[in-house]
């Protein structure tokens, strides 16, 4: 008997997909070459995970858990050799627990849907991102999802108060605590969170929820200098009282770029300035919560640090001001071959780290199609992408930027992971000695290397 | 050569304290028995630590790191064979960062040294806890400290956004990050944060700031229903917009007796009610934020759920209020042999927890003197103290407790840590699976033991 057919066995034929089928579906959101592997089991319970991979660890079979299969960096991609589980059949999201703000949800919920329950018990779940609408809570864990709200709740590690998990020898790890201070041992949750699948499968955890805010205040602001950005940022921080949710910064070549893509010639702000900022700030008291927010507008105008900036009137005029920091078309269309980073640096190097890439990338690849830089401030996160006309150039930008990141001493992976895509660039943000502890942590949990074998760290 | 005399030429003869002078101090600030160990060493920079770390592991030498020594569950006790290490003497406080809000500290620096370099630039280090004059940052962060800030800043692990710790075999593992988004692998720093000193030693940490609050509201509020105290408190974490500091809760037996003696006869409240909350809101305008917190209250009673509040009108007045839940001289004096208890669960379980706890106390141990329970609400966290006349019912007082805590999915642990008190009830909080991965850690990390061992894992 084949492990497949073992498999079959634990979870029902009709669970199953083999690797013929398999052929029939692209790869993931962003290939369309088709999936290989040996085939797709879709376990219905904690149990059937836990014997699909004692039975796995026992013949030595790589396994790989997909989620929304909308990673960034080829977290999920498989070969001829790999199972592939889906936990798309445990999508149990229990009722929010109102009194302690928490809910208990499986790995296979889709974010939107935890969301969206939260929601009608006037409870906010903290993440939020793009895909929010595919991906699941198993995903965004395991790869430690950062997104829009970060800035105010934290990343998805943040999120996390209990956490049941499965190790690749079958053994079920469960710890469904729904309170936020725990010091009973060594906090175990935190090895699953944010290591891409390959120390353990998530199969349930314990969220924490906050009260969900009722007002929304929108505003764009465009400033001189870089410097002004940063004290805008400390003073929402502090003016507008823990309501900051967004505050997100776009250099001038991709604001002015999307800004004409977007509204053609009817922009909200002139589009001579160096750094323009969407900010949000979400509250519970409509009246306050405005003046709040136009009181410390004015009183960053009177310093001087706000060049002009226009306030949402209107949650369609909302969503036009985040149409130029979230509408991508242009952008795609631009940069015929894309490359983009994800990258975390300290406030204080931003703006010559940026100098930096587009005088490298201007000496080094010429041709390049030019360089868009935002991303999320308050949580030292900027997004960097820039396109080549060939191909084979793609490698030359990844090397001297990632080169330039390490300068600045900056992250490689701020909120993507690192999977295969990034996998042979670690070097840049760990040191040897780090990924050694990392390789004898995933000897340790996974003796056999058979989950998600040849992702995050370095062949 | 002795182990001792090789450390005594790694850091110098006179940062070296032989262990017969050690006999002379105190065990720790809890226990005036004499020091008992080989002898102390105070290394002056992290190379020195990773050399005696070296020479230790290839002795197999017993090493436990101390801070401040004010742990409470015996996290630091030494023995006939074990080395001391203190880490004193690295107590660098680099300027704060006001830019990236971090600031970089060394392991030997003292919390409260910490909130004063942060203060003078108007920027918060959200760990405050008692011990703030004496804790160093190495152990607040080796046990996860938690204490009055945590519901709006959250636990020391919340704080460290970066972290240089040695491993046993000397190996120094950097990443000195300020920033709160970082894919790039294992987050290996999570290990090291609440394992108390048994996995590596941690010596440096970049730490996140927020900006320094400038106002203070605060009140003391009856209440007649414990479901009224949980809406209260969701009602503050909604109306306060992130101004919400402390929600901290005292059953009616404590803040009664408590209550008696700080005030005597006048007491700000009357002493028939339930249930009584200390909260507290920090912000930054303070006409704005004082009519916030008044509304706040005025519509709970409005609401019928707060039975009486006072709401301090100086700061002289604040101080007095929070005496009632911060002096402890009167109960230490009741309670002649104290057994106190670090308890985190569901809000929703607090109420029959403190039920069940009472009954079983006057069932098993009848001659116990009281039960006083107040707590961290807004964390989950309440802490319980007893007295029995008779020293030897005390394990019967934890044997009763920790099942119960247990019954009700509490942790035996919120913010202590386990250390050599706990050790042994572990297994009230883990399961086998979860302890068994955490001593395989422990191997790897340790292979020789040499690191605090005997604490966190039962033998």
């Amino acid at each position: 008997m084949t492990t497949f057919d073992a498999l079959k066995a634990i979870v029902g034929a009709k669970y199953t997909v083999p690797g013929e089928e398999l052929a029939e579906r692209p790869q993931d959101f962003w290939n369309n070459d088709p999936t290989i592997a040996l085939g797709l089991v879709r376990p219905g319970n904690v149990e059937e995970i836990a014997a699909i991979l004692s039975q796995c660890d026992r013949d030595r079979q790589a396994v790989i858990v997909e989620g929304g299969r909308t990673n960034l960096v080829h977290g999920t991609r498989s070969n001829k050799d790999t199972i592939l589980v889906s936990l798309d059949r445990l999508n149990t999201i229990e009722a929010p627990d109102t009194d302690n703000l928490s809910v208990e949800a499986q790995s296979g919920a889709v974010i939107e849907s935890i969301q969206n329950e939260c929601r009608r018990v006037d409870l906010r779940f903290g993440l939020d991102y793009g895909a929010r609408g595919s991906a699941h809570l198993g995903g965004a864990l395991s790869t430690n999802a950062g997104g829009f709200q970060a800035l105010r709740y934290g990343v998805a590690r943040d999120q996390v108060l209990g956490l049941e998990c499965v190790l690749a020898d079958g053994t079920v790890l469960s710890h469904l605590v729904s309170y936020p201070k725990d010091n009973t041992g060594y906090d175990l949750k935190q090895l699953f969170i944010g290591s891409e699948g390959t120390l353990g499968v998530i199969t349930k955890a314990v969220l924490r929820l906050h009260p969900a805010p009722s007002t929304t205040n929108t505003a764009l602001i465009a400033f001189d200098s870089f410097n002004a950005v940063a004290r805008m940022l400390n003073r929402m921080r502090r003016d507008l009282r823990g309501t900051l949710s967004s505050f997100e910064i776009m250099w001038n070549e991709f604001f002015a770029f999307n800004t004409r893509a977007v509204f053609a010639d009817s922009a909200p702000l002139g589009l001579e300035h160096p750094f323009y900022v969407i900010c949000e700030a979400e509250g519970f008291d409509q009246d306050a919560d405005a003046s709040m927010f136009e009181a410390c507008i004015a009183a960053a105008l009177e310093a001087g640090d706000v060049a002009d900036a226009v306030i949402a009137q209107s949650s369609q005029q909302r969503l036009e001001l985040w149409k130029i920091r979230e509408d991508f078309e242009a952008e795609i269309a631009l940069f015929t071959n894309m490359v983009d980073f994800d990258v975390s640096l300290p406030v204080s190097r931003m703006e010559a780290f940026a100098e930096d890439a587009t005088q490298v990338l201007k000496d080094k690849v010429p041709d390049n199609l030019g360089l868009h830089v935002i991303g999320h401030m308050g949580d030292g996160n900027l997004h960097v992408t820039t396109g080549v006309p060939r191909i084979d150039r793609t490698k030359t930008v990844k090397d001297v930027i990632y080169q330039i990141i390490a300068k600045h001493g900056g992250s490689i992976s701020a909120e993507h992971g690192v999977g295969l895509a990034k996998r042979d660039y670690l070097h840049h943000s760990r040191s040897a000695a780090e990924v050694a502890v990392m390789r004898a942590l995933k000897s340790t949990l996974d003796p056999n290397n058979i989950l998600n074998p040849g992702k995050v760290l370095p062949i």
